[in-house]
């Protein structure tokens, strides 16, 4: 077994072998002057088992076509078996054509996978467990729901209540509400007039008084989370929390959530979060026991489906 | 222009034709006493463009062979192209992998289908828009939401509320709501002690004195739609409808909801409803005009993307 | 080594697995009311080397399609290898294109299994060998003449003789002749004027005095071997027996055979006999041992030709 | 439209062409004197309906690497669409598994044409009906039996039967015999000893005082033949024929044949006959017009099933 | 026929588009703030003949991302046959093996394209001929060279020869100088001691009180370049130029050429050469009259041989 | 571990076998009259890690299909890997598209040996880096250059040169040359008039008084070594040899090399050198430690990279 790490994951590759007492194998990888990435395994992968742990953060395509150079030069190096783990799912939003002549760009980067030579397939928090789909290889679709629902278990909040930010979201928002044993409530949002701007137009569920834990499987821009906060605070809720899997914090996201007043942000290193993006209120719980023991498994033929639910 | 029906789906193709002042190709399809399908092509497709029109309904296996039988029969007879429309997609709920060592069926089916020979495909309200990543070939994904919309704005309700019967359904509830320009609410299911069993628990969102639409993709034995619908009433509903796109209706579903003192059951002819599963307070609107017109549209070459929507 | 069996097979596989000392892997396997078959794969197959038998027996696409899906089960749940045991191969009529546009279901089969995921199929006495050459994944074609030819040998009859049903039987029929060291004769069959219904016309070959045992791959019917009687009666043979490897048994056929005359009809369990297509001289032998021995050969990388002939 | 014809079959390509008023397309094709074949393709064929005829006959290997450098280079060279016209096809009776470890090189010779870019094949009377099947792409098998059928009605024999040289080749001559109206019969084989060793060892029906004609689909070392032959004449038939689709004729097949006393051997040019190995008695029918149709109707689009019969 | 042009390649597709008289097609291509790639095809292209324009420049790997979802939007969008136009061809350079376990990029993006749906590829001047070979869809690989002679011609320089900066070089500079009638000389490279650094150390041929060329396909960081014309210097030239295809110019190039006293550098537009990376003695000449009489011919069935040379 | 050898390579895979202290596999591999290539495995390969040597040469044609059909056997008799060990690659020149309409025979050998079964593929000296991207499966590209390196450092020549016979030879030339630390030259050669004929017209470089060795990967009819050793000549050197690996000495080669006046000609039994073609000055080293050391590591796992370079 060898576990591999591109440049975006550097960090959590690390934390997931030493939970697995290895060492990250050695690899040389860097971009020349004209952009294009290079790529060199040091040491001999000739039948091993290689897992390469690459998550999606910006740069994006960079973080991508790192893990599909990577996996050749594994292959060509003739590995017996290339997991790519893949802790945020690149391009997981880009899911479904809700409109006409778009790409789904998420099974294309499952195309892509499997043509660079990618056996199988780990990742976390899905937008849609239907993406599992998306692969003809074997995936294995972990959740970091229980990393985050043992925190605010420990928490102990007198009256919660989990709110799905947005009618989408609130499939997975019940399944952490179960898990917690909480009612659950959701945001409306409606298009403006005959525009494509859509807009938080209420809360359906009962919120007042609660304490909310705004739940999603990803915060990006922190739009969404803002507009439901309005709302929230016009219903009056006790206080308000943020939780979900990946970090994404692009654009605004920082600025917004830091001052929005939200009692905490609870986060998972799916995405890594670097100190410019970390303030008090921000909590980073971190998913490489998970991603080591689903490792783990794997490599030894024991059943993934525990890390499952 | 060659339009083909499987045996599940005889009346419809028939509408189809008619939309299109053509006629069915003309096939020998039928079972030996062995049980096995035998299918035979009577006139020439050779350089044609060739769409296959079967739905998936019980016995449900054998209307997916046979539609896999002439796909092949119409590839080795030389179709220039051959369309795959399915107005119920085949397992469309097994679409993802939710337990340990299960199938996704669905994506299954998608390859199933490429295999045999099929270029592209039509289907109508998928479970989830993700499913169209399941195929590598073009896939259309219509859907009859505004066909039902129809019918429910010529009703002029007085106070209007779209119910998803299940936390999983609120993002097409949403949808057909904001169509309709009215609220949406929905049924919280919870797990029942550690049982696998699941129990609708609560009404989320205002329903009292509306008239609730409960909205979902298909109706199958109804046990949802009869939870909701208890609910529904101990919150005083003023009047409850059932709207739905697929009119599986297995089991006791007839039963259930022909007693069950709903005002409305409106459903499509994606699936055909035989004499026997009618009763007068089920709506049956066509699917036909509507396939029709996305297969002008995909054998001229125009945007069928009006259709998404 | 695991070994799981369709719902066509349960009888069979039991046998297989007693022959093995071993126990069937256990699995989920129902149709909802849907109609819509439904797997789960009950215990780790991790890296497994897993063998799935499934016969061809009505209803035939439910079969199938259930042994499709076991295996994308078992394929998603990270099977090492995935071999599918057909001891009656699906479609195994369907293969060629004897018509004008008419499918070639068995090669369909072939690229289905492969599709969904099986890596080597192991099945029993095709009708023509080149059936074979169907598959892109090593394909292992067993024979049950041995078990066939034991049970003749052991009848001691005076002055057998071997009578293929029609001209597309003879080869496999002499080869069961050799087999024994008896003569070979066959039924001709001509079309009746222009139409396209075909009918015995001659016993080629002399039969006049002799045991003719009419040999096939499978009876299914029964309508071959009565119009062959009837040219051997009128040929005077002593007695007459029918052998086939596949008993099919559908439509008229047992109440044809078992009020033929015949002296016995000797086939084997590839397809289930249910009581109710038993009768007193119709004698079913086990392909168990055959098909144990196979898979255990598989398994452990020993020749598997020994079983060929 | 354009053909092209290999080295192989230079004089039937241009047979077909003249059939079709056109010419052959103009190639260079030669080999270096490393004996590597290069092709160049000396006329534009972007997005040309392109025929490539190739026939296997020695050096046969030749022929089948020659073919699928002319269809690389068509490919590359943007051919809209590529047939392959194989009059007799490469490998053509290794079909099937019939030993341990031995190739399916029929199925081989499938795959390797679909890798080169053959969009689809027409071949003619091929061993086996089953050898359609190891194609994924639309194949046409069509037949030269009324090319050979035409010869012998003309020639109103008193009391012709025909002769199947072996058990294998019963089906085929009885399909010939049911064209000409005649009774049909067969030479048994079996096994010498314990050996490997085949001899001819039976006449299975009434040949005495007829005209015999045997039949096959081709003829090879004339072995079987001759072995049919010395039965034939113990049998006291009237006179012997042979009619067969594709003249082999390899090894001593020409001299035994011109030997024998056959009254004639009847065979088509599916592979050329060169002057050095005709006599007076051997006759050459042309299947250039049959292919020339074929190719028509491939061409247009027309059906071309009228010349499978 | 439709030519779409992506990020990276704006200005060249707007003067492709203005040689062939059309207008670019309309797309919205961006980033979202979380970095992710979206582009939505604004105007139908069912049935179309689509070309995608684009080249390879930094950012390189959002620009070959960005490729992959434009070619997956118009595919899924039913475009008829989409046709990559790749002036500067991604990862071109890394096309073999030459240490251990390294990646072979540039045949990973050609499977990649593929993948994505590509049905033939329009490129220049690849570092190595074989390149072609990496695809298994038709490519047209043009040249750059005549457009580059031309400009020399004029010149009407009196004693030119064309010098390779490394060995590697020689073959495609050898074939410049035959263009323009002119010799040719080399400068050779060797290891430093044992180090992996690489030395200019020599020219071979003569070049004295020559006008020398320096010819490559590509300028990149300039340090051959750089290394060549000390050499050159040393052996009196009487001046020095600068030709090649792509101008990629990256870390200290520009600063290097421009203060170089080189006497003039001529490269095309094949990647983008903007404002801040000119300088006085740079020349700029188009390929856009190439490529549009490339994409005419391609659309319209003409043979494209003419460009290659 | 198992080594099988073609027909092509008797002689070399028994000295590969004889290092690695094992016999070759057992095979029938025959011709029938026919001309068709029949092969049989003789001994179990069930699971196997298996090698099959083959080299090109004379007839090319057989020695390449004989492999492929090897390899479905191989394939089919359920051998666990198979790996192709091509001493000399089989159309390695044939690598681009250099003229209209001409195929690339190297990847279409690369794709058919993937579609017959091989895993993967160690070959020698390829005439260009690039052509190992033809493949999808790992190969190893192994180099014979140490092998004739050494033998020209122990000749301690006082004043060598590596001569490239023509442009395209100088990168490989060069490389032969740093190994032995001595300069390099080539010999330019251009194209006679308007025609085809290309002509050596000089040489570049300084070489007289030096002993030349003229360095290719192949010498096959010898004619640019003629014309590089005439230049040579006039340019006065001291002596010269001729070195390369792969002796394909087609046509004249032998007669011109063996009366040509060279001091010595060294190559390899890549391809076999039968003794007809064997001369005093000519010597042959052997690559069959090399190719045994390469099959060794591939069987263990370790690191072929070292016999890289």
């Amino acid at each position: 077994m060898r576990i591999f790490g591109g440049r975006a994951t550097v960090e959590l590759t690390t934390r997931i072998c030493s939970c697995l007492c290895t060492e990250p194998g050695r690899a040389d990888i860097f971009k020349f002057s004209n952009d294009n990435t290079f790529v060199r395994i040091l040491e001999s992968v000739r039948d091993d088992d290689v897992f390469v742990v690459q998550t999606s953060c910006p740069p994006v395509d960079e973080a991508l076509v790192e893990l599909l150079i990577m996996v050749d030069a594994l292959k060509r190096a003739s590995a017996r078996r290339i997991t790519a783990v893949l802790p945020y799912y690149p391009y997981v939003r880009s899911d479904k054509k809700d409109q006409p002549r778009v790409p789904i760009t998420a099974r294309l980067v499952a195309d892509l996978l499997a043509t660079a030579g990618v056996d199988r397939v780990v990742t976390v928090d899905l937008t849609a467990d239907q993406i599992q789909g998306f692969f003809s290889v074997p995936a294995d679709h972990l959740t970091a729901q229980e990393v985050l629902a043992g925190h605010f278990r420990a928490k102990r909040l007198p009256r919660p209540v989990v709110v799905a930010p947005d009618p989408g979201a609130v499939k997975r928002a019940q399944r952490f509400a179960q898990r917690l044993g909480v009612p659950v409530a959701f945001v409306d949002k409606r298009r403006v007039g005959g525009s494509e701007e859509v807009k938080a137009t209420a809360v359906v569920g009962d919120v007042t008084g609660c304490q909310a834990i705004l739940f999603d499987e990803e915060v990006d821009r922190g739009g969404s989370s803002m507009e439901a906060l309005g709302l929230l605070r016009e219903r009056k809720v006790d206080a308000a929390y943020l939780a979900c899997t990946h970090a994404v914090l692009s654009g605004p996201a920082v600025e917004r959530l830091a001052g929005s007043g939200l009692s905490e942000v609870v986060v998972t290193d799916t995405v890594p979060v670097p100190p410019a993006k970390r303030w008090d209120r921000l909590t980073v719980l971190s998913v490489a026991p998970l991603l080591a023991e689903a490792i783990r498994r794997v490599h030894t033929g024991e059943s993934v489906s525990v890390l499952f639910t």
